[in-house]
């Protein structure tokens, strides 16, 4: 593979070497760092998604929505409107909580998922990351327990290492999150003395799993977290991503005290607007409101008012369902070309709403090893350690499908049949490839590669 | 005054009491929450803000700008076609650090304050409290010190405080920040053994002292922080909002190594669109990417995209001094009334750019207990106790002339005028006001008011 090489001399006098652009030397701040700044590193996969990005490749790396779905002509008109008769304020400073209107709006949205909920108690967040970043600022200590589920969402892992809490990982199944494992682990975790502060989950069309937790396990995850005092956090960004239209009851909606429910415009409407929310219990909430105060002082005020006017005068659920049908014709291309051309040996879960197929490969193949290989054939995925806080992973990567058109996500699936095909006969020739040290996340931002 | 009472039943099922509001009891996650937690506390004076808001009372207290001034027939239609040619990018995910073209524009503007700069080194935010965050999120242990002038920013306090750094703050006298000061906390806190992780300083049309930094003082303060090991952050909303036209050197302009910039479009454009920006020396910019990848993964792109569109097709720097004329006519209006109506033993600053007066009361007055009184009589400041981190600041208060007309403003400062002689009344009757235990900063939002 080429990867543009370091220039000799740079032109840019701000740049560095690239040692010191690791972080390893040469910065003349470290010793003033806070000690979470420790565990901020850049990714060593970084570089490699910029390469990735190259019209050439293939990405089913990227978590990006195909916005070519999106009416833009009806959306440009509405929001120059917006502008026009309402700019005043659309355009000013609003409450730390997220603007009224839009707040009502969620209500009826988390109401097709079967949850009952106040505006009072929403809180719009810049984007769901944000939300995520709230919640584990007002409850994580450095040194606290997050459970999450064995794989996670890589941007939820490098939040936890921001404020030093530990991951503990709890495996899943086809049915998603296994709640016998869930027990196993709080129940060790307590043991130890460890401080668990709550469980982090993605029960609707897993990122990067792509599984959904079975609805007849739901109310056992939140019995066994209420009994060892551990919230639950429930992210759902894809739920109304379901390929047949089909909606799980959220566990928000089954337990309103000890949950803490993220949700997101990005899948649904459009990322980078970066509207999401949080729902909390009314105290916890206070706290999201004050916290997320200091962090922004208010969400966007603008994005907020064109995601609350694009409610209102389109039909959103239209446009979800336009979504769903591009996704699962996607979904239909991927799994197709995933059993017409992989290798003996390679396993895939089966999607059936959402962006992501994780795949676990032959023994001996290391995915992360064999990124390089793939990027130089021209496709690109997500190595598996990026969705684990414990290094583990390796013989597991994530395919994303929401992005590119079926023709090209038949063609991204052949070149990766090509390359498993290569590193098979690679360890046939030589013997199983050495693997690298784990490493764990480490902030690649696959989901915006 | 009449502040709506509670409802004996509550209609919402998610209201609590009022006690549980306040966060003393009835919470039943307060044993899970983090220790930063306990510092984010809501403020006495929120409520009276909420009274503040309404129509009949002049608002002096809040740090909105005056958006009427914008052209938002034409912004409108700049945006719709932003939507229509640019849509998919535009509301796509982006970089954590910024869109390029923003953050060269960026460099543009920073150099009308002498600052050179390469867009590499600019990292976009989610407005500068966003930059300020970040900042603190990486430099900040708990329990290390950040020196700010006396008084500071009340929203850089609330971040602080929320990473549990403690706040020292150094005099200012009508030239600034005070150099030998500056020093002597300096050399105190090192004798003291403790950690100072940086200056926190807003040299321009000082929020809320009004005051600028002489700059015969610039060099001697970055002298006296590089010979102390203390990183300067220059937190610059208001440079360009001098009522002349001036503008001073920015202190990043007189030295790249040790200064991380903080700039923002809140003042000189719109403050709902929450975009700001961080200059920071190399390796510091890597840092704040990663941190700023965690915490909402990127700024909205849309946002940006119309900041970006703006300054490439409007003449932003004649709406720059648009602005600066309405806020000059508001200045002028503001101190012809203090000096009008205000009784004996007041002293207020001048400000010739920004959009704050730092009124002195005589001695015996409490701003905060008069806050109460104030609004009854239709007029709301800020008490000077949000601006300190040590509970000082009764003896003052923050009058902000960026928002209501030259006869509103006028009018608010007759009232306060009659509110303060009301005080001077009741002390000579009754002898000196008893005053309240100082409380410190606690995010009452004034600037969103």
């Amino acid at each position: 593979m080429n990867l543009p090489a370091p220039k000799p001399e740079q032109q840019n006098p701000s740049a560095v070497p690239a040692a010191a652009a690791a972080g390893r030397s040469l910065d003349t701040h470290l010793r003033r760092y806070a000690a979470r700044t420790a565990g901020m590193t850049a990714s060593e996969i970084r570089a490699l998604f910029a390469v990735a990005s190259r019209p050439e490749v293939v990405s089913l790396a990227g978590g990006m929505p195909y916005l070519a779905a999106l009416p833009l002509e009806t959306l440009s008109a509405d929001v120059a409107q917006l502008l026009a008769t309402e700019g005043q304020t659309a355009l000013q400073y609003g409450s730390a909580q997220g603007i009224p209107a839009l707040r009502e709006q969620i209500c009826q949205i988390m109401a097709l998922e079967g949850i009952s909920a106040h505006p009072d108690d929403v809180t719009v967040t810049v984007g769901s990351q944000s939300g995520l970043d709230m919640v584990t600022r007002i409850f994580c200590d450095p040194g606290d327990v997050v459970v999450a589920e064995a794989p996670s969402y890589v941007g939820a892992l490098g939040t936890f290492t921001a404020y030093q809490a530990e991951v503990v990982h709890v495996p899943l199944d086809d049915e998603g999150l296994i709640p016998a494992e869930l027990e196993r682990t709080l129940s060790a975790l307590a043991a130890a003395g460890r401080r668990v502060k709550f469980l982090y989950t993605i029960p609707n069309f897993h990122n990067p799993a792509g599984v959904t937790l079975a609805v007849h396990r739901r109310a056992e995850v939140l019995e066994i977290c209420a009994r060892h005092g551990v919230l639950v956090v429930e992210d759902n960004p894809y739920g109304m991503l379901g390929f047949d239209g089909q909606t799980y009851p959220a566990l928000r909606s089954m337990e309103s005290e000890n949950v803490v429910y993220l949700g997101s415009f990005s899948k649904t409407f459009a990322p980078g607007l970066r509207v999401g929310w949080a729902l909390a219990p009314h105290a916890v909430r206070e706290k999201l409101v004050l916290a997320a105060e200091s962090a922004t002082l208010c969400p966007p005020t603008f994005t907020q008012a064109v995601v609350s006017r694009y409610l209102a005068q389109h039909d959103w659920m239209g446009q979800i369902k336009t979504y769903r049908e591009v996704y699962r014709e996607r979904r239909d291309a991927m799994i197709g070309a995933l059993e017409a051309h992989l290798p003996a040996g390679c396993r895939w879960t089966r999607p059936d709403g959402g962006f992501y197929v994780w795949l676990t490969v032959p023994e001996g193949i290391d995915t992360k090893a064999m990124l390089p290989r793939a990027v130089t054939q021209r496709v690109a995925f997500v190595p598996g350690t990026a969705f684990f806080g414990d290094g583990t992973g390796n013989s597991q990567l994530r395919l994303s499908f929401c992005y590119p058109t079926p023709e090209r996500i038949r063609e991204g699936v052949r070149r990766l049949a090509t390359v498993l095909e290569g590193e098979l006969e690679l360890i046939s020739t030589f013997g199983q490839v050495v693997r690298r040290q784990p490493t764990g996340p480490q902030s690649p931002s696959p989901d915006t590669a």
